[in-house]
């Protein structure tokens, strides 16, 4: 396994990515408090460039590759989210990227993706090994492998969104209880879990996973690193890692306080109470932390709690299916 | 006339309504600078309680009213966001509220306002009057009549934006060349011009307006106080007062620098942007000083602009035809 990253790393991360990520806001929502009977924030990274907190590892991995590699390029592979985050970041530095997506990933993500000029190669998510086809192109163009979480450079850029948590709470003259975020390889959750840990050690920091990809609660309940069975897919399309990686799962036996797990129904719930009651478009996994707390599988009563938003890549049609499907979330 | 708010009443209005109203956050939004050549930020009043600006001003309002009046309560009428702002801080305050309300208001208004616990009196935008409605409610109950932007209480109030504006550009470091408000009635963008010209004095500030429904540009053209002749609705239902009030007038002949008018194409497109690119649920109106830059009625080359995203209480089905409409914004 790689080494892991540390706070220091995610201090350093933060400068360098600085130039180029956006500081995206913490705001509170008194609805979401009144409901949960504490107080309720929310950490938009649906505002972060490419529309999810990928864009903050995806920066400060690329930004760690010797200069003298970079012309030859990125790859990546990824649903959706990853890619973007991959692309732009190459698009600014002036680097080829190739990303390998799923045929079936939501078009909102593969047109995002080719709007910032990388190259797509589609697999069969059923039948193609994404790896594979990854590392072929690694072989032949001496490209870089960028990967979605499982590398400390990309832990550490995902973990600059827990600095900037701290640091508006603080601003809000509010001590965080509990921080939840969404949880796919853990990337985002175990980088946000180790920054609290230096700035904000009081902070009790939970995954939020859709039950079948549960693989990080499962993991840390039982202390070995476990895939969940999913039997269906799940309607959150960028949570679907049934394992954590093993940089995120060595963090959060260190650092995370425990993890949640949600239904397709809270999620579609969250993501229509998004759109009405919090007048954000967020795509269903990047809605999981709220379906934690709307649905009562995290209960906030009396507590100060963040929820990370961590993605609005929904198609029109998704958000709309869900807010017809919960219509008073 | 009343007389007209001075940037001291703004100042008091903040503090008035600081301990009710979200501290609304600016950001900034890269992709939308590109398009622009300049930096463009957002000013995100669909995140203040009720989904939209209002809140503002009727909160300032609402705590001017004596003590001894308050519980024979107040009324409004409104298209829908100065009804659900009223009805939030009546409900907050524990005063009862009446809203006159068009029986043809988005549902997410009339549900709103509902579920806020007012009173609703429907009726018919072409065949009733509703001054004459709420008058009524006025003799009969001794209710204190709220109006939507004719009132210094609730233009200092919505001026409250403005200081924000101005305090969050500092923190980017950025002195505002522009800021672009929608308007209707005008409280909003003369309270926000009105603040300007105090904190920030080298900010031109501008309305923004549906076309047909720009009496603001034309009576800031004219110097006189005149009425747009709308020969149909627009989908800005927020927007459609034909004729800027008296006070928003006085104060836009003295602090406003320009009037804009946009096409409801160009609405339409700006909704769809704001939810595939910018990640928000903004109302037609509320997308206007989008509309004005995405479509190029506002030059904001070499500029550094913060655009008003004054409300977002529209139906899923009202965004998702915009999203049809405009696939690529």
């Amino acid at each position: 396994m790689d080494s892991l990253p540390t706070p220091d790393d995610i201090l350093a991360a933060a400068k360098r990515i600085a130039p180029y990520a956006v500081r995206t806001p913490l705001i509170e929502h008194p609805e979401l408090g009144a409901r949960a009977g504490g107080r309720v924030f929310l950490k938009l990274e649906m505002f972060q460039r490419t529309g999810s907190f990928k864009f903050r590892g995806a920066c400060n991995r690329i930004l760690l590759i010797p200069e003298a590699d970079r012309a030859r390029g990125v790859v990546a592979f990824s649903s959706g989210n990853h890619a973007q985050g991959v692309a732009a970041v190459a698009k600014l530095l002036g680097i080829p990227a190739t990303i390998v997506m799923p045929a079936d990933a939501p078009r909102a993500k593969i047109e995002g993706t080719r709007a910032l000029g990388a190259t797509i190669v589609n697999y069969d998510r059923v039948t193609e090994d994404r790896e594979a086809i990854a590392g072929e192109i690694v072989a032949r163009h001496g490209a870089t492998l960028v990967r979605p979480f499982d590398d400390p450079g990309i832990v550490a850029g995902q973990g600059t969104a827990g600095l900037e948590i701290a640091r508006d709470a603080a601003g809000f003259g509010v001590a965080l209880d509990a921080v939840l975020a969404p949880c796919s390889g853990g990337g985002l959750v175990t980088g946000i879990a180790l920054a609290l840990s230096k700035v904000s050690p009081g902070t009790k920091v939970h995954s939020v996973e859709p039950i079948g990809y549960d693989g990080m609660r499962q993991s840390h309940d039982t202390g070995e690193r476990i895939a969940a069975h999913a039997e269906r897919l799940s309607i959150a399309d960028a949570l679907m890692a049934p394992m954590p990686g093993k940089v995120p799962f060595a963090l959060a036996k260190l650092h995370l306080a425990g993890g949640l797990a949600v239904t397709d129904e809270a999620l579609v719930r969250a993501v229509s109470f998004a759109f009405r009651r919090i007048k954000i478009v967020a795509e269903p996994g990047g809605a999981a932390a709220i379906a934690a707390v709307l649905s009562g599988v995290f209960d906030a009563k009396g507590k100060n709690v963040a929820l990370v938003v961590s993605g609005g890549n929904a198609d029109p049609e998704t958000v709309m299916a869900c807010c017809n499907e919960a219509p008073t979330p």
